[in-house]
């Protein structure tokens, strides 16, 4: 038999996907699942990115520049700049989806046996993308016990070798739901400075931020120009995760050139896509006040349902829509996978992401799991009363 | 500043994207631009495919599967299989443009300090998908006299190391359009089973075959089961670019399920695009007939005026949409940035590919270009005679 490639051994399964054999099963037998393993929001995307698509005049689908259209780059631009974020469009390159800047990014700073810091628990991808580059995770553990906030600057600081490119934040957290204070931001950028390495900020969520919380980028650090690369994507801020368009922004010239050759390569992200993200940058203030009221009520109900429910701890998140959950069981993917195999209540259950895969230290968050709050409040509570159910039969 | 990374810088740039900035300049200068640098075809997409999207009824455009829709992937099966290439739809995932599935293929077969083996020259961004992956190409040089046929099969055998993971094949060719005979695509097959290694076909092209010519596809040699791997994508076929859907094919299971690895670190293909790709399978054979019959005949066009102007020599392709041409100047890459940005024919000029970038052997095809033959013929023609006026302008 020829060979598979050592990193594609090593790659891992996304703790997100892994189970989707076990919800096949479920199906199959008929179960009603809910699914609060995945960022899939159930929030309609803004009418008029679909129907732009649906009015699109097209008569050949051909490539788009490399970098994305021109009239969809210069109003991205306009939005940052709105958004306090002053860049221009010659900053941006759009991509395939946050994941695809994640990988230009990774690709532009890394080369294989070198490392990266990121504190955990973290988006389980960024594994994948590691793996797929030869690069390893130095992960800097963050805790349950105070919300997940940034760790001690010394902690990141310990990590750094002559190997270190950069350091990657997700803010708000994936799968945290923390949001960075300005201290904190400003304090890993002091950091990346002093030692000369990238930070390498993912704001796909940037949107996401509760309770008059206000979102800091890693754009408006002054004195971080050439240090600074944004991740962003239409995914979650439109619920437009399968429109597949992100962008990478850095002021960084040679960063940019480099990313662009990553850009040239693949030759362009999808057409019909940039249609709908342009259109989509016409969404008013008011969609967004309205979808982060909805949110801020699905995560009070489900912290409020999830804290009465014997053995659980949840921790509470400020933005994005997930949070982790402690539960009293060993093993969390075990239970996850019997949630869907063996247990229904009702004939419903529940699908929830096991939290290990969010971290890369061996044998960490065992017993947590990651649940976005994706659905509706009334499914939320039902979602809830079936884990309460299935802990107590799991247990016996 | 912080560190580029040393793949980063030594990414090439796309042969057929590099010249952008001549083409902007010749824009600014209201010069008319005939593009023959890129195998972006004139060619209308199907109109039901185009309708399928506009006719779409999402409310929430959602994450895909990770190997695409089902309902792609099992009406995509049935296509293969009318084509005769007996595969399931549990043998193949959905990528985003076969540059994706070039990428899959790359990252679950090889690990930094590998090696492939290409035939040259081959399609510019294997280089750029190779140094992305710190993988060597071990270049086998193919003729401009002989149309470019598979080298004897000796000179593969040489370059045979314990690094060599896969050999690499495009068929149709592009840049080359030449079409592999069943017996030069059983010899690569003999090989690669030989020494135990992948053979990773790329079949973009499948369709375009001209002069009653057959497409013998990797998929259809018997005993290579665990070695082939087809890329395949929906750009050419259907003249749908922009869509970027393409998709990775193999029977070895455990490649894979590497290979959806990979694809479930980038979460899924964009969700609009696979639903004009599966439209698109509708596609009639005579739309195949008609657009053969006209890339057959802008074929012909091309290389009789090609042939006639002095100095110049052409190779002819059995499919695809491109050529190689040897031009009488010392270096293509300059006299096609200066036919951007110094010469004009009554206000019109041409841009064409530099051939260099197609070969990965230093200081090779210098003074080739590649012609995308994907204009309607009069600009052809008018593209030939620009060119013959550029070549008597530049000598002097
Ligand atoms: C933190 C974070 N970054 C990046 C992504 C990638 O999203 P996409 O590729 O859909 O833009 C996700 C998706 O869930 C995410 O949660
Ligand atoms: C030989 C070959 N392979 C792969 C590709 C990638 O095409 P896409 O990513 O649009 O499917 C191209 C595009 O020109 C090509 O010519």
């Amino acid at each position: 038999m020829p060979k598979i490639s050592k990193k594609g051994i090593l790659m891992p399964e996304s703790p997100i996907r892994k189970l989707a054999p076990y919800a096949e099963q479920a199906k199959a037998q008929n179960k009603e699942i809910y699914f609060l393993n995945i960022g899939q929001p159930d929030i309609p995307t803004p009418k008029h990115a679909l129907d732009a698509v649906k009015n699109h005049d097209l008569d050949i689908l051909s490539y788009s520049p490399s970098s994305g259209f021109d009239s969809y780059k210069t109003k991205l631009a306009e939005y940052y700049q709105k958004n306090g974020i002053r860049i221009t469009k010659d900053e941006l390159i759009v991509s395939t989806g946050g994941s695809e800047a994640l990988m230009f990014a990774m690709g532009s700073v890394t080369d294989p046996g070198d490392e990266i810091i990121i504190p955990e628990p973290f988006y389980a991808n960024y594994n994948g993308f590691a793996t797929a580059s030869n690069v390893t995770v130095k992960a800097v553990k963050s805790n349950f016990e105070d919300n997940f906030a940034l760790p001690a600057i010394e902690k990141f600081e310990e990590q750094i070798t002559s190997k270190t490119k950069a350091i990657v934040m997700c803010n708000p957290g994936n799968p945290t739901g923390y949001l960075y204070t300005k201290e904190e931001v400003q304090q890993l950028a002091d950091l990346a400075i002093k030692h000369d390495i990238f930070i390498i900020a993912d704001e796909v969520y940037r949107e996401f931020t509760y309770d008059g919380a206000k979102h800091h980028s890693i754009m408006n650090v002054e004195g971080l120009e050439n240090h600074a690369i944004m991740v962003d994507s239409v995914s979650k801020r439109y619920s437009m995760c399968g429109a597949r368009i992100g962008c990478i922004v850095s002021r960084n010239k040679e960063l940019m050139k480099t990313a662009m050759k990553f850009a040239q390569a693949r030759l362009s992200p999808p057409t019909f896509a940039q249609i709908a993200s342009e259109a989509a940058l016409d969404t008013t203030n008011e969609y967004f006040e309205e979808v982060n009221k909805e949110y801020v009520s699905r995560r009070d109900t489900l912290i409020e349902a999830l804290s009465k429910v014997e053995g659980v701890k949840v921790a509470k998140p400020k933005g994005a829509f997930y949070c982790i959950a402690e539960l009293p069981v060993d093993d969390a993917e075990d239970f996850a996978k019997w949630l869907l195999s063996d247990f229904d209540y009702n004939g419903k259950t529940v699908m929830v992401a096991p939290a290990a895969g969010f971290y890369s230290t061996p044998n960490t968050g065992l017993n947590q799991i990651r649940i976005a709050y994706v659905l509706e409040e009334k499914h939320i509570l039902d979602a809830v009363s079936i884990l309460e159910e299935a802990l107590k039969a799991y247990k016996s």
